[in-house]
């Protein structure tokens, strides 16, 4: 029946106050109000619908979601929103587009690249989406390594210009989005060459296509890359294929607040200090931080709903059969991961705050923190988005055979989280990025030099080297100081291990890549230690609400118990902790799960979403799964005539061929 | 260039008989030949064509299934194939399709369900598709219990007659393959009811549409349950929702080999064992392992192969960068899946044996190693299908962002191959079905029943509870002995440990549900084991070619050894093995992946697969990836024109709105 909310039993349950997490979720007040209401408004306009997104073809989903782009512009213009409204309401209409490369990644380049002149000229431009730009870095033979590019960028003293060139197949610009249709602009990444000499990689304003009738200019091959994992999902995006062939561009438009190109072709840097680029890599990965979270939350609150309604077996006298939330398999895979959504959300609010001291040290010249911001921002992006991927699927297999359809909205979730793994720094790369940095101080350890940030823990030394875990019953587990001296001296323990056995290599490079997977490991250790001590900081700060602060203790535990199950032979192997105490861990999180059962729903419904947002008729607010499914079947084109195209030429013969032996 | 072999250089480096272990891959010369020739056949001919597939929308792509299905059979019939030809020629073939359900299903239904008056009505008319059959088991509320189903047979002894009902929304039949758009018939599983009792869910046979215009016949109603996960992938298969209103169907379309209903409505079970349907189900899931060693090697080939042509980061001096095959993390992720492919497939050679083992002794009413039988190979499904599904994507990420594009292959393969996970069987719900076998297995210990087959050494109990790894130095690894006693004390004592802490609960169903996520655990260690002692006993066999047992022997080492780190906290937990041992596992590990890495792409070839089965761009045999990217790209239906449709109403508009402005 529609109105009747099937989980009003759940929601019951609570054992604390929804709305106050919600704001702990948001993570204030204000936030939480822009967020709702914007959420609301996408959910009330019939053009952001999206349910029958994944039914679409490709050249239709992408018109579609060119109209959704153009009305969202519209409404923003017309409901005059501000810059934080306008960004969350792009984020509720959850379709991957080529204003988010306009936004993130064009007018950033510009902004942080272009002299103060190139700013004044391009910005207002952009900004009014007079032009629409795009970042074309990644080629057809190079993702990670960035220095490997192979586009040319030409002075000609001559001209006072720039010739760029795709000299081989593998030159050729692939992956970025907005590219392939849509994009006038770009801020192309390409190695100057003036004077015979390479000066490596930089950033060169492109004009594509033209501005009146969107073709693409002389010298220009541009295009779409082809389909993209799943339906729906990342094949709203045109990421584009593009080539130069001699393309010839203004001395001006070559990005130079750091790098100037005279006339004459000579190269001088400015004063500008080069780390600023590791500023914005913190930005950008906070955010893909939080967006983990987000992903995460949508996951998990579609197969809790749905955990709730679905019941499998344990039938007693007829009666109904039991919620499969109910059971420990389910709530072993489920709660760690329900857990991990608000360790991820607290980790990402850390992570803005560290944005900004960073900001405001780089404002007067502090370096110090750099390089530690900087391993500490790549090891939790790796971190967060891997575990979210993995969650995802997890999460569509908790809900059985139905997370298959596409109506669940899993699938979806799951095709366009997943680049996320790869983008801004390959997870694994990353990982070793952080071994590095791990390494490094530990081998400066008594040198005089302290750790600072998340890394100062390595700095005592002796005590992490002998501690011993004190747990001796399972509620000991209980004590947040208990656990974070485990996961302490595992992930010190691993590096200094590590550490030690790169030194029997005679070459350090060489033990490194033999090592690396090893070393890999223990950059997730110290990342997990990170997400665990900000976690633990969280619950030290004041929280408002009734048995808020109660459940998140409980999360803080499932989570850090969790993880502790899950890669016990490290700690284990580093003696960090027993096999008994291994064993009343496992004890504890059992009991730890009973308890966060009854707040399963209230603690998914703190996240806020509309069903609009969720996209998923298993993980519908009001539970009524089965009669929405059942009509959302019907909805699918196959459906659309009882007997199918093809039946007269592809069925009937093979029934009819023999039909005279028939005796039916 | 066409024609080129840019792999040529790996494959020179093969220190083993590439041909002879095709044959140990295919299992027999005979069989080789077979689908050598089948799968060269299909790859040969234009209908089979796949490359555009999931680019197709839905209805276009279910069209395009059925045209060659319709070309599959009459291909079938004009080159008059044997049936182990026929089916190698449908597996080549590629699609999900109602033919998978009619004669992997619905036939064998008939065949062991069937009295010998309905098989030699139904078999004829099935076996020349002049009716198309599917099973309609799961129903929309019910998956994993069978015993709960809804939909109701009502005996009506004044006609004679079954009347088939849907009572309840939830009781809507769901999933079926086959049934939404082309079964003209189907196995309906629903409660008998006769003379006011429930005599639990049993088969009958239903006509479901009309033979002369395909449109359902009175009283059903029938449709395709929507869009699934992926592009393409499953969506060539027409899964169903079926609902009756009061059908009736003559009483003889009940399949009533096991139990009869008389005209009077009384059941009578015949003297046929009840156990026969443990065959069926053995047939069936050994079937899924070796599927799984298929798609294994699929994604294997695909990523083993492109992480040869790819390269990044490491060019010294100008020169070319580092093949990404040459780095220990690529190696650490990908080797083990390239020995699990191999491990999977012996497994499943074994399963085979076992298959016929078993339906032997039931010819003889010999049930006794039945129970064994059957929780083997329900562990072995689980563990295979749920460690493919994961390597594929696992593979995917190790493709960098290109395993990210359709043309890749592996979206889809992901997408096609994960319901493995679910259907017949949900992979949790069966490792709890392992567990409860082997928890009983051990608490008869002592008792004089000895364990049999797969459990045999759960016998030696003292010797499994005492041992201790002997291994001192990396090399001891080596020896195959000291690996599989490991695995057995491992398993055994987790088995041994879980037993004892159920005798604390004073209700074993609730200890058992308590302690499920753990019990599952144990099901996985016996499982590997499983794999690891078939293994063995595979390089016990002779095995022909020059270098081929070597290989065999590296990849049965790394095989157990990954198992051994990844697991490596529960041999550690049980004491199986010391830290120092695990440490020497690894460093072990490292050297097997040096081992074998020249051997990587002749390995992959050795599965003998051809280009078209593969599907995949960067999987292509000559290793000619950039080119084919390209010209794939340009394929895509977004590109037919170069100015986007929607350019007019949604681009235009935003970036002349304020033309004026513009200074360009």
């Amino acid at each position: 029946m529609e109105g009747v909310d099937y989980l009003a039993d759940e929601r019951r349950k609570a054992e604390f106050d929804v709305d106050s997490m919600k704001i702990v979720w948001a993570g204030s007040k204000h936030v939480f109000d822009v967020v709702d209401r914007m959420s609301k408004l996408v959910a009330a306009d019939p053009v952001f619908r999206k349910d029958e997104r994944t039914m679409l073809s490709r050249k239709d989903l992408f018109t579609s979601s060119l109209k959704k782009s153009a009305h969202a512009f519209k409404r923003m213009n017309e409901l005059n929103l501000t810059y934080e409204e306008a960004t969350e309401l792009r984020f509720f209409v959850d379709e991957p587009t080529y204003t988010d490369l306009h936004w993130g990644m064009f007018v950033p380049a510009i902004k942080g690249q272009g002299t103060d002149e190139q700013q004044e000229k391009w910005l207002p431009l952009a900004q009014t989406m007079q032009i629409i730009g795009c970042y074309a870095q990644t080629e057809l033979g190079h993702g990670s390594n960035v220095q490997g590019l192979e586009t040319t960028a030409t002075f000609d003293s001559k001209t006072d210009e720039f010739v760029l060139h795709s000299p081989t197949l593998t030159s050729s610009k692939w992956w970025p989005g907005g590219l392939g249709k849509v994009s006038t602009h770009a801020v192309v990444y390409a190695r100057l060459l003036t004077e015979g000499q390479d000066h490596g990689v930089h950033g060169f304003i492109v004009q594509l296509r033209s501005l009146e009738d969107h073709l693409p200019l002389p010298g220009i091959t541009v295009g779409d890359v082809g389909t993209k994992f799943g339906n729906g999902a990342y094949n709203t995006m045109d990421n584009g294929v593009l080539r130069f062939n001699h393309v010839r561009i203004p001395r001006n438009q070559m990005l130079m607040r750091v790098l100037q190109v005279s006339k004459e072709g000579k190269c001088t840097y400015s004063d500008v200090p080069r780390q600023l680029i590791y500023g914005t890599m913190v930005y950008v990965r906070q955010k893909i931080v939080k967006d983990a979270s987000n992903a995460l939350s949508r996951a998990v609150t579609i197969a809790t709903r749905y955990s709730c309604v679905r019941r499998q077996f344990g039938s007693q006298n007829g009666g109904p059969e039991t919620q499969v939330i109910d059971y420990k398999t389910q709530q072993n895979r489920l709660f760690p991961l329900l857990a991990s959504a608000y360790a991820f959300r607290f980790v990402a609010e850390w992570l803005q705050w560290l944005y900004g001291d960073v900001t405001d040290r780089l404002k007067v010249n502090d370096f110090s923190t750099l390089q530690e911001a900087h391993a500490c921002t790549a090891g939790l992006k790796s971190l967060t988005t891997s575990a979210t991927a993995d969650a995802i699927e997890e999460c569509r297999k908790l809900c059985g055979g139905h997370g298959y359809l596409c109506s669940s909205g899993l699938p979806e979730l799951f095709a366009v989280y997943i680049p996320a793994c790869t983008y801004e720094g390959d997870n694994v790369v990353l990982l070793l990025q952080v071994a590095r940095h791990l390494v490094k101080t530990v081998s400066q350890l008594g040198s005089g030099i302290h750790p600072v940030g998340t890394t100062a823990y390595l700095g005592r030394a002796k005590h992490l080297m002998q501690c011993r875990c004190e747990v001796k019953k399972a509620e000991d587990w209980l004590n947040p100081s208990a656990i974070l001296e485990a996961f302490e001296a595992r992930a010190f323990r691993m590096a200094v291990f590590s550490a030690q056995s790169l030194s029997n290599f005679p070459n350090p490079e060489e033990g490194f890549a033999e090592l690396s997977a090893d070393l890999a490991d223990v950059a997730v250790a110290h990342c997990q230690l990170i997400v665990v001590s900000k976690f633990i900081d969280k619950l030290k700060q004041e929280i408002h609400g009734k048995g808020v602060k109660r459940q998140l203790e409980l999360l803080y535990n499932i989570y850090a118990l969790s993880l502790l199950h899950k890669h016990q032979g490290e700690f284990l192997a580093t003696r960090s902790i027993t096999a008994e105490q291994a064993s009343l861990a496992t004890a504890q999180l059992r009991n730890l799960y009973s308890q966060v059962r009854p707040n399963a729903v209230a603690l998914v419904d703190s996240f806020n979403y509309t069903d609009h947002y969720l996209g998923s008729v298993l993980g519908r607010y009001d539970g009524n799964v089965y009669p929405k499914l059942y009509e959302a079947a019907w909805k699918d084109p196959l459906n659309d005539s009882v007997v199918p195209d093809g039946y007269v030429e592809y069925i009937r013969p093979l029934l009819q061929d023999n039909l005279h032996l028939s005796r039916l």
